[in-house]
């Protein structure tokens, strides 16, 4: 029996399971962000640099590997992550991208196979989608997903090590928990040390350089209400600054929220 | 070969060895604390009820883990626990004791084997020198070893769960850290569940009914400096607060700082 050349479009979009997203994705199906889909599986943001800033920027992640944890990386050229989906195309398996030249968002394309070229790398780095999932299975609240607003984010004092042409200040989230609530948010993100892992800095905001903690410099305002602190992890959006800041003459990132679902578990990335 | 009835005293104290701390006690070469004894292993604190008694203060340690963590336990009438120590004697083997009737400190001996009746039970209570051990050999500075003071203690507003006459309130001790320490601390701590295990409360003294940061209910003043936390774990003075507030007709206990050292690794209370 013939096999066709190319694989149908799925019948119908199934948003459960990792490939189902990624096939819906590659179809046009869906354009904008991915929380919410394949629950238990892992979100990744994507950074992708010709091959001679992808070797400074990879010597930045490993230097910084709380805010930069890197879960899959393609061969120069390659469009597959094979350890992350058999399947996997990254030129197609976001919803949406942001292309990039001189610092400069030029362009938010749902597909990048124009603009591949074979000295790209890809990297793939972990979210704290994963860790949250974590959190909130342990009955832990999260206010910015009961307010329905993105995390908060800073700039903070605590500077990178820096690496070649990247360079810059580690960026934080902050979730607001009672003391108890920390200490267990502490607990359980200590066994995710590949999706920034434990937090970085609790209750004193300004001895980071955090002036207003109503005033993110990413994302949605949140409440430290009273009995709460203020719990702080290294963010992904650091390398995201990072790179900005660099101004290479070419990068592809996913657009904000339009990650790359995987097909890791985010169960397995916990050490213990 | 005739072998002497009893074993002759040791011709030299070794305070290195846990067997050389009990048997210096045993001799009466000590009669004070402990502490720096052994060092890499466990020491506990000492509570001995009348069997009936004994029935309901295991079950209040089994309702409070946390301030109560049993780590040895005689038969009724029984002064070993060979799980501590094969040769361990309940009745020597501690620097001193205290002997309480109704509720009142009567004597303070460095030996009870005139007080050993055929219905007590012993219980050995992890204590946080075990922890202290692993957060020092992190690197993680301990305030009140620094000044040479003890631990900074208080009663809180958390209610320990009740057991028949045995009832009171949770009794933390305190350790200030930076931000970045104190989530190490949590970290490690959390490794040792039988000695107290992760912190129950951080960073708002007031939440738990502590109104002056600077003047502890038991032990001595601390220093909470600025940029530092003051960080909470569950205290092994609550089960003795709780037998004290009992009042019973009998029960012995250990003199402050004169606790049972036992063979038992430190480390190897680690769960991880």
């Amino acid at each position: 029996m013939a096999m066709p050349a190319v694989a149908a479009p799925p019948a119908k979009v199934d948003l459960a399971t990792p490939l189902g997203v990624r096939q819906a994705a590659r179809a046009g199906a869906i354009t904008g962000a991915t929380a919410d889909m394949a629950n238990g599986h892992v979100q990744g943001n994507l950074a992708i640099l010709p091959k001679d800033l992808a070797a400074e920027f990879l010597r930045f992640c490993q230097l910084n590997p709380k805010p930069c944890p890197i879960i899959g990386m393609s061969e120069p050229g390659s469009p597959r992550i094979p350890t992350l989906g058999a399947d996997l195309d990254i030129r197609t398996d976001l919803p949406r991208y942001r292309i990039w030249r001189d610092g400069r968002l030029v362009d938010e394309p749902t597909d990048i196979t124009a603009h591949w070229r074979d000295d790209l790398v890809a990297f793939v780095i972990g979210c704290s989608f994963s860790f949250e999932e974590a959190l909130r299975a342990d009955g832990l609240p999260l206010r910015h997903i009961e307010l329905g607003r993105n995390v908060a984010m800073w700039r903070t004092s605590i500077a990178c090590v820096p690496a070649g042409r990247f360079a810059g200040p580690l960026v934080v989230s902050m979730r607001p928990f009672t003391p108890a609530d920390a200490i267990r948010a502490i607990q359980i993100t200590s066994r995710f040390p590949s999706v920034h892992g434990a937090p970085v800095h609790i209750g004193l905001p300004e001895a980071i350089g955090i002036r207003d903690i109503t005033r993110p410099d990413y994302g949605d305002r949140s409440e430290v209400r009273a009995g709460e602190l203020p719990v702080f992890w290294a963010c992904g959006v650091t390398p995201q600054a990072v790179i900005a800041a660099a101004k290479p003459a070419f990068a592809i990132t996913h657009a904000p929220g339009a990650m790359l679902v995987t097909d890791l578990r985010n169960s397995r990335l916990a050490v213990l």
